[in-house]
Formats: structure tokens, sequence, C-alpha cells
């Protein structure tokens, strides 16, 4: 095995020190994502010191991507320019051995986007960000993260009431979070954005997607103790991750 | 007459029933609408409990359409690209027999756009939801909702201080809503959303239009009653519609 | 000297004349902005009683351009079309003799964003808003805000923990703002957006400049005093726009 084992406190770790390399290197991270996302997913960054990018222009994403330290690709819009915008973007984070997460949005709602995004897995990326249907629309079928993970040589960070981390030798699940993320748009992708930008931090992909996955799941749950409802949780969720702390992060982390 | 008479206890009936049956069927709606207005109608449509889709790309429009309850069509940006992929979307809506609402944003502002709205009543949407000054570009004049309702074989939700709901035989008025409702950006897309949210659970076009009405009005008075301004009143206007009742809902609605 | 010299009174008298105006006339303001900045940036226009279009589309922006009373050009998505687009504006706001505002937003990431930008100050832009990286790029060098204003026949407002306002003859300070300003996506797009308002109201762009950054500076103060985190303040600035008084704007300004 090259990997360690996975304990639960490794991980709780991981997303300790993801959060304290995060506001103290502050990356740049480059997000090709939907307009629906894009401010959410921006302010999510911002209010842990990352610098989001978001031009889809194909004269300069290259050099975006080249001068940042982590690339998202959220397929939440697919057309033509978008498409041509992925490759440039996944080319230039290969050149320049930057990580990328690929985030398959919808990909149970479309046939195109699903062969897209196939295609993209076999581009090497550091980790899929998904939920089940998105999953099961991958695999074609009914696929443990661990075996898709395997399949796909990546990290599959597999977001539901208990969200799933694999790889090809370590599982982990996360047992936090709030049913009131399934009622803001653009949650999934913005916690996406966020395993990028932990990417950035720490070289160990299995680490970084399950710290990412720590962060916002136990963000969203101090959110939760704050919101009257699915407007005032998406403000909240900003705040608490601003405000967020080690000690906090660690005595709320439920993993297994 | 086909359909019955309008009272105001049948359209507050109406706006109960529709609010109860979106959160029970949670129904899948796609909206083509601008950059501007997708965050938020979004977030409007999940506080509900209904599944907003908002691709554009021609390439899987049609699909998503025919996979959705409803289709909103909001002008809010008008290019070739943008015309294209309406053009397949209310394809695969009269196909598969899907209701969807007609939002003409600032046809008063430029004639191209007032075109092509006239173009797209002309395929037979399901409601036209529009404010006056849009109307009146739309009729070339003043034209009163009744008139233009008959005219044009649709339902027409006119929003104003006072909303005016008409079909070929019925009408109804609307009291509710808040003035800070014309201080934050998309609030009238989100109400043409939430209209085509209800036609997705309600046959009855009228009943559905004047429904998402009443709903959008007394939210806007339980966001106005916590809201300091503008940014925190579209905040609490999502909250309001996710925590609304319909006790709350009939007490006060306002129709007449 | 063609100016009167500025002094600090002569910027908060423009400060909260631009206020009282904007509230009064209500202009509409056209924005070319990106994607992440468009929701945010509508509704800090909105909440001070302005109306803002932000259509892309080349068949009609021409139009929407002509029917406003100042433009914006922030350039932060940069392809053929929004290239296009931005030529057809700055087109009409000569031709109707309309302020616009550059907004080079990112020109030290991208070399071919830089050459644009260059290539618009050329088109005699009412205002330049930036911050100092921005600065830096376009001038290709240490330049200061007077010597760069001198040179490019503009005002140019640079943002940042003091803003320096600066045109041919005049200098000012303002020392009014919040670190949490920085933790918000499109807060400078929306100062920008801001700017462009007061010179639909403010015929010396001096003024209209230093008032626009007062004006957003005093808001961001008092949105700092109610934010728990940059979730809320995003939320506070808009209420505060929206309440702000032409005494407290006086009281708090702090300009040199």
């Amino acid at each position: 095995m090259q990997q360690p084992a996975s304990t639960p406190s490794d991980v709780t770790l991981a997303a300790a020190s993801a959060l304290a390399r995060l506001r103290d290197k502050g990356p740049r991270v480059h997000c090709i994502t939907n307009a629906v996302a894009q401010n959410f997913t921006a302010n999510v960054l911002l209010s842990l010191g990352c610098v989001p990018s978001m031009t889809l222009s194909t004269e300069e994403i290259g050099g975006f991507v080249a001068g940042a330290q982590a690339l998202l690709v959220n397929l939440g819009t697919f057309d033509a320019e978008r498409r041509q915008a992925t490759e440039l973007a996944v080319k230039a984070a290969a050149d320049n051995k930057i990580p990328w997460v690929l985030d398959p949005v919808f990909v149970d709602r479309s046939r195109p986007r699903a062969d897209f995004a196939r295609a993209l897995l076999g581009r090497g990326p550091s980790a899929l960000r998904l939920n089940r249907a998105e999953l099961s629309a991958l695999a074609e079928g009914d696929a443990s993260p661990e075996a898709f993970a395997r399949a796909s040589r990546t990290v599959v960070g597999l977001s539901g009431a208990t969200d799933v981390i694999a790889d090809s030798a370590r599982l982990a699940h996360v047992a936090n979070g709030h049913p009131l993320m399934s009622r803001v748009t653009a949650m999934g992708c913005a916690a996406s954005a966020l395993t990028a930008a932990c990417l950035a931090v720490e070289p160990d992909a299995f680490r970084a997607v399950a710290g990412a996955l720590v962060i916002i799941g136990v963000a969203g749950e101090l959110a939760g103790e704050k919101a009257a409802g699915p407007g005032s949780f998406a403000v909240a969720i900003i705040d608490a991750l601003y405000n967020l702390d080690a000690a906090t992060l660690t005595a709320r982390a439920r993993v297994t």
C-alpha cells in the first residue's frame, strides 16, 4: 500500500491543517463553472482567503490556470465554447502540474454531458466531487465510490447525508452537514471549489477531499444553528467559513 | 363559459393548494433566464422544494425540458444563441405538453425583443407574466390585461402595486406584496419561475398564475416585516417562502 | 486651471449631493459586466434607486446604452462577443454624450486584457476605477494615480485601504471602507457601477468619482458594524446604501 491507511483523526487533522494553510497561503483557484453558481462559489473561496478567478475566454483561460494553484471544472453549463475552454484549462493544468477537480453536475439528466464527463475522467483529475445520481450515471449502474475510485484512478468525494471519500486504498465517511445545504443552489459546486482550494495546499488528494468535505459540513452545521431558512442559511455558511477555527472544526468533525 | 367564474376564495384556495403540491411533488422547472437572475431564481424554486435547471446549451436543452414539468422563458438576455435555445425549448414543451411561462423582460426598452416576444406569444404560452410598461410595449398601446389575455389566448399575470390576473373569462386582483420587491433584482423573474412551478402542479392556468402571485406577494409582506432594507429583504423572502404555511397564506391573501 | 481646486468639504458635499440626486432621478445605468458580478451590481444600483440593465447582445446593446444615462465597462470577462458588445456600447456612449467608466478587472493577470484596456482608455472614458495591481499593469510600472490621470486624460479612482481620486488638476484621498469589502466578490465592480451612476447625475467627473467612493466606503463601514462575516456583510452593505442619509454620510466621510 503506497498510502498509509486513513484513520478518523487523520482526516480531522487534514481538515484543520488545510483550513490553516488556505488562510495562510491564499491560493488562486480558477473555476470553470456556471453562471448560477459563480457568485456563491467566489464568495465561499474569498471567505477562506482564496483568490477566485472565473474567466471562460479561450484567449486567456490557459494563462489564468497556469497562474493558479488549483482548477475546478464544473459541467453546470455545457456548450461548444465551454467545452473548448475546459480543454484548454485541463491542458494548462496538466502542463503545469496543477491539481484539478471534476464536478459532473446533472450528468444524470443529459447523455452528452455524461459522455463528456467520462472523457474528462480519462484526463486524470485529482478528484471527482459528485452526488449519488451523478455517480450512478457515470458508472452506468450502482457502483460503490471505492470501486469507482479504483477504476477511475482518482479520489471520489460523494456528497450525501453522509459523505463518502474513497481512493484506491482508503475510505472515510463524514457525517457532518445540514439538510438546508440541499436547499441552496450551488452548494455542491461550492464544495467542489473548496475541494480544489484544498488540493492547492495539500498534496495528498485523499486528505484534501476529505478535509474540504469536513470543512464545508461543519460550516453547514454552524450555519444551520443560526438560519431561519435557506436564504439566511446561504449567508450564514459564508460567515461560518470565515469564522471557523481549528478547535471548533476538530470538536465538530464526525469522521468514521 | 368553459371555466367557472373565479371568486376570491377560489384564488386563495388555489394558492394554498399549489403551495402544498409544490412541496409534495417537487417539480422540475427548466428556466431560460439571464445571468443576473439565475441564482436568485434557483433559490426561490429550491425554497419551495422544486428542482431548477438552467442550461442554455442547444445540445441538451431539449432533453432537459422534456424531463421537466414546466418551463420558464425569460427574455432577460437576447442573442442568437439564446433565441435558438428558446426555439428548441418551446418545441420540446409543445411536443411533451409541458406548460410554459413567457416573461418579456424589458420589451419596452428594445424593439427586437418586443418582436421576438410577440412571435413567442403566437407559440401558445400557458401564461404571460410581466409589468405595465412591458404590457404596453407588447400591446403597442394601452391594453387592459383582460383584453390582451383574450387577444393572445393566454393567461396574463400583470405585476404591480396590485397584481391583475386575467384569462378570457376570469379576472382577479391580488393586493399582496411589498415596496422592497421592486428594489431587488430578479424579483419579477423569480415570480415568473414560481408561476411556471405552479403550472406544473395546477392544470388550470388561471389558478396557477393567481396562486403564484399570492404566494410571492404574501412572502414579500412577511419578508418586509423583518427586513432592514433590500439586502436583508432578498434573504428574508427566501426564508419566508420556505416557512410559509397554508394558514398564514390564507389569512394574509388579499384577493378581490 | 480649468477646475477649482478640490477641498475635503467639496468632496463630502459632492457625495451627499450625488446621493440625493441618484434617489431623485433614478438614472438608468447600463452595465457590461461579468456573470459573477451581475446580481450584486444590480442590487447595489437598485438600492439607491437606479435602474440597471445588463444585456450584452450586440443586436440591442446600442439601444440600451442610448437610452441610459451612464455606462459601465467592466472587463471581468473577455471574449470576442463581449469585446464586440463593448465596441458598440462605447460608440453609443460617445454618440449620445453618455459618461462611462472603465473597470479593467484582472489586467494584471492577462496580457490580452491589458492590451484591450489600453485601447479602451484611448476612447475617452469619463473615469477609470481600479486597484493598485491593475494600475501597475496598465501603466507598465509604478505610476502615481495623478500621473496616470494626466497621461490618460481621465479621472482615476484607485481603490485601496485609502482610495485615491485624481484628475489632471485635483487630488483627494478617501479613508472610508472596511476590510471585509475585499472578502466579497464584485465589491469593486459594484463600486465602479456606482461611479457610473454618479456620473449620470454629476457632470464634474472628479466629484462624481470621489462622491461614489465616499458613498460606498461609508456604507461599508456601516455594514461592518453589523456583519458577522463576509456573508452578512454583503447583505448589510445593500441595506446600508438604501438607508444612508446625508447627515450620516457627511459625519462619517474621511476625506483629505
